[in-house]
């Protein structure tokens, strides 16, 4: 990628004044006087506003609004940086580059976003940060070489403890962008920590996804002997270039040795353990696939979704982000709902105890919120099973106050789907669509069986 | 029991006057002319407000104040309303009695609190209400009369959702009571959906425990063929009578079906499935027990923390209410935490990502809760493995801003754990001791094996 993607009006302008393209390593001086040195960022944002990004010497990226006078000088090209930067010099750059295509295999696009599948130890301080690029990762792991055509590039260099709905929203639009470029399938590369509810969120707005979509990361940095980088990427770029299904899936390791990895539905499936390489399972529902890198296969564990290119790809994007998640515990205060209600939230997804219930002193600050329009979504702590309201009292005062039970959904996916759909629907609309099956995330039947083996 | 106690002041000296004792069919007239009938109930509350506690038809708990000008009359005494009970008169009645004592047997104490193991259906809604006491539930089960010599007594009638931490307080008080009156076990039956909340509350009180104490529920309940309870109440008697250390236990199906129960160290479980039987799991730690109740066997599954009789009961009580749990989200705003720590809080218990992270946005806040002496401790959402905030760059940050990583302790031991230590400690101290090994809560040794195989 080069020139000015996404930079429109004002910004625009100075940018092409100065000559500057993405990837340049610019200084920008505001009219006001302040001034910015980094290299020149793509701009994402849906909003129009005059704004320059750069990514500054500190690995952080900056947003400065321009007018007119503002003044950019290209301090080095891109093709300076990047000459620098495989000459060994620090630089977190984005790096863009394409491998030749190969002939003949299908076409896979690798996303970059950051996290420990693109990070190495940081000597000074013994701290994983950041650093690879995807590049490199497929350095490193020339086997996908052969399983796909690979087109690579880095879309964010964010840790994904600091992914927040507005980074979903650059990464449902990237991957629509590579879909819409002819790829087979798209691999995001992507932090652990909360791979899981990006996944949700793909999952919800890539509707009539036509092709497989894999997140795939590390438990372990890439530069460890210990690295399970290369593996899951395998295994990923397998499900992407391969799988008869598509649908957003969680690859990663399965077990602890190097045997398979299991592609996880993206609504139903969650981070587990710290630290072990099969951190990720799938919860109230089985795995789609179980992927063995190594002999190039994959084995399906129930039927998809969705057949790849059964339906044309429409982009539903945008995450409403006064959504909060609330876990409930048994000294919890009215008060905490009271707040969010005040502070303009317009849904709040509770994560109650068993099969769906909060404290009754609860249930008055419940009905208020409900009364202003804030939808209220019950799931369970417990994590495994389904919440059912009509057992007990305390879950009918619950319903009888317009709390909406999320049937088997995970917590984690019942906020990411209500802020998919309160940036979209009414309250009331969103209310019914809760409860409604979109992307995998509720299961018809029962399934008590899903239900793991505990060691004695 | 009888008589009048936890009564005192202007409370105590009304209900004389009339010649009133606990358990007696009373009508109570207010010197503002409100007009109560029920049945009297102790009073287990650590204020000294003249209130009297009447449980009325409905089933439901009511605290009146009155003062000196207030009328008692005693409608029935508590010998007609245990006859009419007897001739199956609906009364959900503090039934106190005693059975006979059996020569030879440990004496084991049954404390009943409420829920399911102690419910039945009202078949007018289909709903499940608290209502059977626990001399019904032990006549069900005859066989624990072989077991031990029985004492139980209803202190409370709650639906678990409804536990708060000022009645763990009183729970803490009755089983104490009950050790200090000579009990060997004690076995608190208690609703499923915050039992795990309150054994680790018992468990961090009750310091230098020299018996075991057992929390027992039921999944269904005990008026369905399907019920749990008189399996459940078998097997937590056979741990309370037999067990060879001095441990607070969840007692609960260890499978799906009637062949043995586990017992899950108190501080260390967790209710993991809305509906199933063996929704009880142990997390990072290995269950203390296997329990096969038809076959009165206890199969030790790793060495207790203190033997019977090792040491000698110091009650501990109290628990700070202004404490937290806070599971974060990737939308989460800063003004969460802003809010707690105006609202007052002395404690909050991240329940963060992966190895122990929040969004680097929340950091300054937290630093600010820290600097006003906001106990901020964190723990994982994954739930298994344990935190570790110096790997990543953002852990790293939030070590430097005062956050104590709860090793792999679960959250919601973590929440109880720190209401307690703030209850009694100032903030530094608690600080410390979040990270000491108290009550089993946290593991020396690395756990990784302990993990669960899940069903592909």
């Amino acid at each position: 990628m080069s020139g000015l993607p996404g930079y429109t009006g004002a910004a625009r302008r100075v940018l092409e004044r100065a000559g500057a393209s993405v990837g340049d390593y610019v200084e920008l001086v505001t009219s006001d006087g302040r001034v910015f040195r980094g290299i020149l960022m793509p701009r994402y944002a849906l909003s129009q506003k005059p704004i320059v990004v750069l990514k500054l010497d500190n690995g952080y990226n900056v947003g400065v609004r321009v007018d007119e006078h503002a003044q950019v000088v290209v301090l080095k090209t891109r093709e300076a940086v990047l000459r620098e930067a495989a000459a060994g010099a620090p630089a977190p750059v984005p790096l863009l580059e394409e491998q030749p295509r190969r002939e003949g295999l299908p076409r896979v696009s690798v996303l970059g976003t950051g996290g420990t599948i693109a990070s190495k130890v940081e000597y000074e301080t013994g701290a994983v940060k950041p650093a690879f690029s995807s590049e490199e990762i497929l350095e490193a792991v020339p086997e996908v070489g052969f399983i796909a055509e690979i087109k690579a590039r880095v879309v964010m260099n964010i840790l994904s403890e600091n992914m927040r709905p507005r980074y979903w929203e650059r990464i449902v639009e990237e991957v629509a962008r590579e879909i819409e470029g002819g790829a087979e399938g798209v691999v995001v590369a992507h932090g652990t920590d909360t791979m899981a509810y990006t996944a949700a969120a793909l999952a919800f707005a890539l509707r009539g996804l036509p092709v497989p979509v894999a997140l795939v990361g590390a438990q372990r940095s890439s530069d460890r002997p210990s690295s399970d980088a290369a593996f899951n990427l395998l295994a990923a770029v397998l499900y992407a270039a391969r799988y008869e299904g598509a649908e957003v899936a969680v690859v990663m390791h399965g077990e602890t040795g190097d045997t398979y990895a299991l592609a996880h539905r993206g609504t139903r499936v969650r981070k587990m353990h710290t630290s072990r390489r099969d951190a990720f399972q799938s919860i109230n529902d089985r795995p789609l696939a179980r992927i063995y890198p190594f002999e190039r296969r994959i084995e399906p564990l129930q039927e998809p979704l969705r057949r790849r290119g059964a339906e044309e790809l429409r982009v539903e994007n945008g995450f409403e982000e006064k959504v909060a998640l609330v876990k409930y515990y048994p000294g919890m205060d009215a008060e905490v709902i009271d707040f969010l209600v005040d502070r303009g939230y317009k849904g709040i997804v509770l994560e109650g105890t068993g099969l769906g219930h909060v404290g009754e002193w609860l249930v008055d600050s419940i009905k208020r919120a409900v009364d202003s329009d804030v939808v209220v979504v019950m799931t369970s702590q417990t994590l495994f099973g389904r919440v059912n309201m009509n057992v007990y009292n305390t879950g009918r005062k619950l319903l009888a106050a317009g709390v909406v039970p999320a049937e088997d959904m995970l917590p984690e996916t019942a906020y990411v789907k209500l802020s998919w759909l309160l940036a979209r629907y009414e309250p009331r609309e969103a209310r019914r669509l809760i409860r409604v099956n979109l992307a995998g995330e509720i299961g018809e039947r029962h399934t008590l069986d899903l239900y793991p083996r505990w060691p004695l």
